[in-house]
């Protein structure tokens, strides 16, 4: 019967939101396994330096139509699932079918178009990281921490996170140059302090994972002092992804 | 007297048909020789790898000025001879005569500017090609086409065009991956199959053919088996060209 | 007290024809130094090649805000000054301060971002260069000559202007090809030849020289035959710049 092989079956009238996530998750991850369940779909994966961590949930409401009969894990190249995404026009539906071992994607607009990817079967399961409660949480929107981000750039490839009571610093320093962004709280969205930190990341990393800023205005930055830091970003109903960044320790 | 000079004069007051067709030729060739009679402009080229030819008419009426007292043939490297159009700007008159042995392109906009480029002789001519009666004609709405070339380009560098009764597809297909659009009669302007016909061609060089389509919004497709294609694209008393493209054999 | 320390503060609602002026000079110099004084800021540098020489003014009305305690020289990178220029966003105010040995630089929008750069201190004063008085003075629309000068590049890597009575040329020759702009007195804004003058210039130079188009719609170029060429753009209480630009030489 027909309804054995098709495990899954998502449809999407506007394919942009998945296309944008999974080109973030494109300049992280070579291939990741998607845990699809009747609640929605689950990723979480590290990238290959393992140096960012990714969680990523898309609950069901994230998409028109949703099936899943069964759980399954779907493992794809990210590359491959990208370039896919990518050929869907404006205003054409996406159907994504898991069919045996493949996954079959179609558009449909004026015509009718299919593609078809394999499965992979062999990728390993992300490790569990325990970070512990975090020293700051800082909510702010994503083009003012973009914007630092790039500012730091121009003179450094990392820069520091440093939150204290009442002010959040985006700043990067060499030893005649240096870049700042100081933000008091009536500039933030919410800025919680239990004991002032500061921690330093890759800006080549903090770029990639600050690319969902297209997808999302707002991010919530949890640091700890020379911890890892956690970046999420969401849009109700639509998808939560956060990211867990290894810190630059300079001893 | 200064006529024995000039033989031929064209003029156009809008030049971006001409530019998109050399522009198209500047893909493929490197060098051809126009043929100018009192009928307008023909020009059949090879591509240096022999896998593409092009024969190219455009008649007198595809000018505002049309001036040939002799038959003559023009040879030029298509690539300065597109770098020239290129440089005309919107509004801008062009104006082409030979002169000796020179072609002079003069520009005339809020001012005047004068190109000359040599006369290429040695251009040999094009073989004469046969490709017998076709099995199948399809004609199609350019945009599709080549969005199912591109669709393929992401998987394999080639594809297979495949007409039965009442339907026309692009797909490609390699061990574990494929691309598939698939049009049935309603979906295209005119659909005429002999006999079943399917043949595989470089997508590469399809790229370089369906360019045109930024010039026509409509394209004649020939094809027979495991044969030579045929593609076709013309504007009412602007242009006609078609190109002849190997097949890709394997075997 | 803290005015000892800041001796220059310079203050631009719009960082646009700063940024565009750097930006030209950041395509010819490496480093600048920049003389304030309570006038304006002066700055007169050579290319490392010692080919072209750049002589820019910008009068204190030339900022919102200009204050110079002290007449003082900044040399700086002009690459570092150019990437901080460029982090300022549309209607962003910028300020920059000389405090001790750093130039600061304060960009205040939605939120407010300091960047430091180091001064250069050796940088070597530029040579005197004493031009003479010119054969010819041509008055023109900056994009007539632009276009002049990218049609000459299709085909040459140099051009020459030439002026006589009553007419100014632009044009480029090589055994088989030219490109020509020929313009009379009525297509220019002014034209005045004391003497028949032409020169030859180095096409890469001549671009970098007419970047300058973007921030002036008109240009004063001074020629006399094989001899150094002065090209003048300004912009009313805005700026001032030339450039000199060594002939090529083709004996």
């Amino acid at each position: 019967m027909w309804f054995k092989y098709i495990m899954v079956k998502l449809v999407l009238q506007n394919v942009s939101t998945l296309r944008g996530i999974v080109g973030v998750l494109n300049d992280i991850l070579k291939e990741a396994k998607f845990k699809m369940t009747n609640d929605g779909v689950h990723m979480s994966a590290t990238d290959p330096a393992k140096i960012i961590m990714i969680v990523l949930d898309i609950p069901r409401t994230g998409f028109d139509e949703y099936i899943c009969e069964k759980e399954v894990e779907l493992g794809v190249s990210i590359e491959e699932f990208y370039n896919v995404l990518k050929r869907a026009n404006k205003g054409e539906t996406v159907q994504i079918e898991n069919i045996d071992n493949k996954l079959k994607i179609i558009t449909t607009g004026k015509v009718t178009r299919e593609f078809v990817l394999p499965l992979i079967e062999s990728i390993e399961d992300a490790p569990k990281i325990t970070t512990g409660e975090f020293s700051a949480k800082i909510v702010a929107e994503t083009d003012i921490i973009v914007t630092a981000i790039d500012d730091a750039s121009i003179i450094s490839d990392e820069l520091v996170f440093k939150a204290t009571q009442g002010n959040f610093e985006v700043a990067a320093k060499s030893e005649f140059h240096s870049t700042n962004l100081n933000l008091i709280k009536d500039k933030l969205i919410d800025l919680n302090v239990k004991e002032s930190a500061q921690s330093t990341f890759s800006i080549d990393y903090l770029r990639r994972i600050f690319a969902t800023s297209k997808l999302a205005p707002v991010a919530e930055l949890n640091i700890s002092t020379n911890h890892i830091g956690k970046f999420s970003f969401s849009a109700t109903d639509m998808f939560r992804m956060y990211f867990l960044l290894a810190p630059r320790t300079t001893d």
